[in-house]
């Protein structure tokens, strides 16, 4: 079976040198056939699926244009909402929730653009994990090593995506959910400017935190589904309606004029010796040498636990009052003590996310662009417990989002790309920050490095 | 003694009938003879005031525009930076700071228009109030019956200037600060759209809800001072950054084409006799039968209860962990419970604080303004601890703001206007409400009413 991407699919459909039908088919008997070990569906949508897929090839066949992404197939963390599902968002309690009356506005649009939803992916329950272990569906599993992580809260599309099981994924990241799968499987995530991508429609975790995005095997189709998405949405009340800025015609624009430095500091004392080493590679392969600091980094991580802790908290406190059995332990006992957090210090946390939203800005105006790991190590076992981060063994579940959690705490746009090392056998993340409203910059970094091949997502052997 | 408005005084000095020395002078003759009785200074800055009225009289005498304000004396609540003077905020803890380096951002601004400060303003501590009462400084005493409260927290403001010592105040409004003692004292008062004016060089006490604004004799002075003080100030990073907006031009155009209605539900229930009437006396001025409903505003206060203790206590808990004894023991026990607050309960406050934001957007779809009382009764006698609020004896300290505290919950914008109801002896406020940005609109309905006699500010007996 050939697996091409979405850009590759459309033109396909679009020239009638294949129909959606077919695709979605072939991808649907893929996904019977290799999801009993992968478990990255949690609910696959076939018959609206192959109805979407002929209403695609009807389009065709009257000389009509289905959109960007005619007939390639995706899916969503089962956190959007899949009109006629219920919204799990990875918890059992969601469950007996009556199912979605209509689609997320993201499912909406990426359809509106030719894409087919083939279903709902697994992810950490109520997106409060870094693992892609889940308590009730068990784990997806790492496309490259089944024994491994695919790494959390947007597990199951990490899976999904890397292992070839659909070209486009959507998931989310409120402290680094799309960017630590997108490392531990190795393909490319985009986490967009906070607020730009309507979240209407799809369960929250944090409100002040939450980012949706896209992730896929090439930067040209992470592009097309970004681009797909943008746009101001009235049904959600929090977006910042802003006009779209499509990042595809300047996607192969190269990267003349743009300063790029790479975040020391913080950024290097946790980092293993993979994560020094891609971080290394990509800055070679740029030719950077600058080297910055955001010195109120370990502050900005610590605000942005305790902001998640207390929206969570607030957000899943009946619950907690009613049924706290039936969350996973795990999760259960961090949004317990982040409902009984005093005030005083979400406060403060807040105060110490805008400081260092101002830190940040500042260091925008010496360089377009940040280089850092997005994960301290590869892909873990799964079940492990601890982790090595620099000379401390720390808890593994919270502290696999070192790197990722302070850029989200001030919503800067990320794009996260995927090294493989000499010899390596698990892929690593780097984290390509621009500033705010910039995912257009990041973007462009992430295509030069994969037109020189320094970044790319290959399928996992078996696969190909 | 005569004791004219800011206007006036701008005019006679422009017209060297006489000079702004002489003003200030008159002025703090003024301020010697009756401070001690009135208790609305602590601290008077006469040597500034001398030497900044004498550059006004020598740009007159230079043919030069020293501004709209020219020479007009203005005081300010001693929350406001003053250069060379701690900034204590009503505590005795503050006047251990070292002496702010510059003004706050709204003096120099008042000073650019021409006007001359007299010094810093007696307040409750840290501005938790509503009565005018200080246990360090002892009250400010109501200008009509000295036995009375000013009203709190910006109570020396309004006993400066419905005593008539200053035609001008700054003041500020968290839950109704500059409301409570223009209602009690029987002045007018501003407190603008939330993000309207630049807090820069002010003491805190909520940042999500403290609004400063100005305190007048006459709604001409009124919007005289918030013209002088409109306009974007990069210094204040919670500023809204508008374009200035000025009232005065339009103030005089009538209120043909604006929709007027009363609150009715919340707003009638708990309001005595005084109160229900004033509001009847301002509706009949304008001819206004409609009446509507903001059917949450209990729940919206509520919400600004439990974000002014949380954020409240999370701004004074070193000083609380280091000073306890050093607070006025009401204000401590209040911020030590904000402290302690779950944030689970703030988050769902903030909630509610955004529904209610937009069911009162809704109601703005069909009213221009809405009319309420600023306080439930008459200024209360010093000491006071209970009041009688509809049927229930509650206690008076917190429940003052009842009717100013959902509105300024959601920043809008609202001018206090004083009724002298037939026979009366002490005065009662009216809060003109407009949709937020449209301070404009609540000071042409004040100037109407001003202009109809149904509203006024006469000063007390003995000093006319």
């Amino acid at each position: 079976m050939i697996r091409p991407g979405a850009a590759e699919i459309a033109a396909a459909v679009k020239a009638r040198r294949q129909t959606a039908r077919s695709v979605t088919e072939a991808a649907l008997a893929d996904i019977a056939a290799r999801n009993p070990r992968l478990n990255a569906f949690t609910d696959v949508t076939a018959a609206r699926a192959l109805a979407r897929a002929d209403q695609i090839d009807a389009l065709v066949a009257k000389g009509l244009d289905p959109g960007p992404l005619a007939g390639a197939p995706f899916a969503v963390k089962n956190l959007f909402d899949i009109a006629g599902l219920p919204t799990r968002a990875g918890s059992r309690i969601n469950r007996a929730h009556p199912p979605a009356e209509g689609d997320a506005a993201l499912i909406c649009r990426m359809e509106k653009a030719g894409a087919v939803l083939l279903g709902g992916l697994n992810m950490g329950e109520y997106a409060y994990d870094f693992t892609g272990e889940n308590a009730h569906d068990g784990a997806s599993v790492n496309p490259h090593d089944p024994r491994r992580m695919s790494g959390g809260s947007s597990g199951g599309s990490g899976t999904a995506v890397g292992s070839g099981l659909v070209p486009l994924a959507l998931g989310s990241d409120t402290n680094g959910s799309i960017r630590v799968p997108s490392s531990f499987c190795g393909i490319f995530g985009l986490k967009p400017t906070y607020g730009r991508l309507s979240r209407h429609g799809s369960f929250p975790f944090v409100a002040s935190l939450d980012h949706l995005g896209p992730f896929a095997r090439t930067v040209t189709d992470l592009a097309l589904a970004y681009d797909a998405m943008q746009g101001p949405d009235p049904a959600d009340p929090a977006q910042t309606p802003r006009r779209a800025e499509p990042a595809l015609p300047g996607l192969n624009d190269g990267i003349a004029g743009l300063r790029i430095a790479r975040l020391g500091g913080y950024f290097e004392q946790g980092a293993g010796a993979e994560a020094r080493a891609a971080l290394n590679h990509v800055a070679q392969a740029l030719q950077v040498r600058a080297e910055v600091a955001l010195p109120h980094a370990a502050e900005a991580r610590a605000a942005a636990f305790l902001i998640t802790m207390a929206e969570a908290g607030a957000l899943h406190l009946d619950r907690l009052r009613s049924q706290a059995g039936a969350f996973d332990p795990d999760v259960r006992d961090r949004l317990i003590a982040g409902a009984l957090l005093p005030a005083a210090l979400v406060i403060e946390a807040q105060k110490v996310r805008r400081a260092f939203a101002a830190e940040a800005a500042a260091l925008f105006a010496q360089a377009d662009v940040l280089l850092a790991p997005a994960t301290p190590c590869t892909a873990p076992m799964l079940g492990e417990k601890w982790l090595d981060l620099g000379a401390e063994r720390v808890p593994l579940r919270p502290n696999i989002g070192v790197f990722t959690q302070p850029i989200s705490a001030i919503g800067l746009p990320v794009v996260a790309v995927p090294v493989w090392l000499a010899g390596a056998t698990l892929p690593i993340g780097v984290q390509v920050i621009a500033a705010p409203w910039r995912e257009d910059v990041a973007l462009r970094v992430a295509r030069l490095l994969e037109r020189m091949g320094a970044v790319a997502a290959p399928l996992p052997k078996e696969t190909t």
